[in-house]
């Protein structure tokens, strides 16, 4: 299944499955508890982010060719990050330039398979760590790379918590709807011309270690969005540099699951 | 008004004003629409949470003692972390050493101001920032320091996320019963001993710029939490070093709030 949030034609909040064309059959429900069909079908007039998330996390340094293009080290661990819940943003809808590119332009993509929990979890073991996924969706890491690199003590939060830098959609496809979420082709395009283009099989540390490695000594909420890193191919390490400007369309495409559209104003 | 979150006898949560000898009058309403008296008066059989906050953000290096102690470099800003909502713990509760330990005791005590947001705002300037804050408690940034110098690329979100490790509380403080949030004492004592003592007009960024930095094209929420640093005298620091260990009491102290009380196990 595919779950949607959206704003239907009467400008009313509505959870439902996708059924294509921008129809959704209504839903009553949550995540943790589960979903049911209410028969009504409704147009999609806008999308919203497909889950208010209660935490999310990231994962940075995950590709092998993304650290090399970084000229960073590779770590022994998983290396953790937070976003603010206040970045999420949806389909189709503007990722906002800060008022922080007043020095100059900073702001970069990064696509991501987004992963959410649907079941309350501690101490996940590799092995039983997907029992507690719902299911995944697209994401947009975006990074302000100046205060990314230069806020305080090399702290991520400030560069990649705000408003907007959360892209996360356009739906949650259900764990049930993908075999194997480490074995799905990923690609980035920016203004149509592919940006990054990797496989989630390229992934230092597996979906299982990532959750079993939140998980320790930590519950993971229902609701939680973990983001498990980005491909080489980003915008900084190119030469010339490339950002985001204003008009700029940004599609980020995962197999099995759709694709995430965000214009850049 | 101080706001406490607790069960009552019968085990039911409750939010009331706290009227002194473990008794609070309930209330009906939230931080965001404020609160209304139901004339009720309750026993408080276990502190909760004074609230469940939408996220989390702390400052690190905010006082120059602590920052001489951990022989770390000033920063041209507030050094900005975040801490898993999960990681909640209430008055009177028990913080639970992780796992992690299996490599001997790593588990430390950091007392701080913490700042909850009442008032969506978003670029607050340095002036206007009070405006938006709802109250003030007590906090305590538990952090697992292997994990947080070690951890990949030095974030610092693993080692101060573990379940428990952000005690909070006893209860909100309201605004308007404190004149000047820059001039508190706070102090942290363990088992007894006096460990740390400050005031909070040793915040290299005042509470005001804190917020106006994180704000910086980016909501705050009603509900979100600002843990605004520590002072000097944290146990990592020491020779010999101290660790939280089974059985410690830590109990931090800020003038015109309270003290928030934790059992270590």
């Amino acid at each position: 299944m595919k779950i949607v949030r959206f704003l239907d034609e009467s400008n009313i909040t509505q959870t439902g499955f996708y059924i294509g064309d921008n129809g959704a059959e209504i839903v009553s429900g949550n995540i943790e508890k589960g979903f049911i069909k209410t028969g009504t079908i409704k147009t999609i007039k806008e999308y919203l982010p497909p889950l208010e998330p209660v935490n999310i996390f990231a994962i940075g340094l995950n590709y092998l060719d993304h650290i090399k293009e970084t000229s960073m080290e590779r770590s022994d661990f998983p290396v953790l990050f937070m976003k603010a819940t206040s970045s999420v943003a949806a389909h189709n809808s503007t990722i906002c330039l800060p008022e922080c590119e007043i020095k100059g332009p900073e702001t970069d993509f990064e696509g991501e398979l987004a992963v959410i929990i649907g079941k309350r979890v501690k101490n996940a073991t590799v092995k039983n760590a997907l029992d507690s996924v719902y299911g995944y969706t697209c994401a947009n890491d975006v990074s302000a790379r100046r205060w990314q690199k230069y806020a305080g003590e090399n702290q991520w939060v400030r560069g990649k918590s705000f408003d907007t830098f959360c892209p996360l959609g356009p739906y949650i496809v259900t764990r049930d709807e993908i075999d194997d979420p480490s074995n799905l082709k990923i690609k980035t395009e920016l203004n149509g011309k592919i940006m990054q283009k990797s496989n989630t099989q390229n992934m230092l540390f597996s979906i299982g270690e990532i959750i079993s490695f939140i998980s320790r000594d930590t519950t993971l909420l229902p609701g939680t969005v973990i983001l498990t890193g980005t491909p080489d191919g980003v915008g900084f390490t190119r030469n010339p540099r490339i950002f985001l400007q204003s008009d700029d369309i940004i599609k980020i495409t995962i197999e099995k699951i759709g694709s995430l559209i965000n214009i850049v104003k």
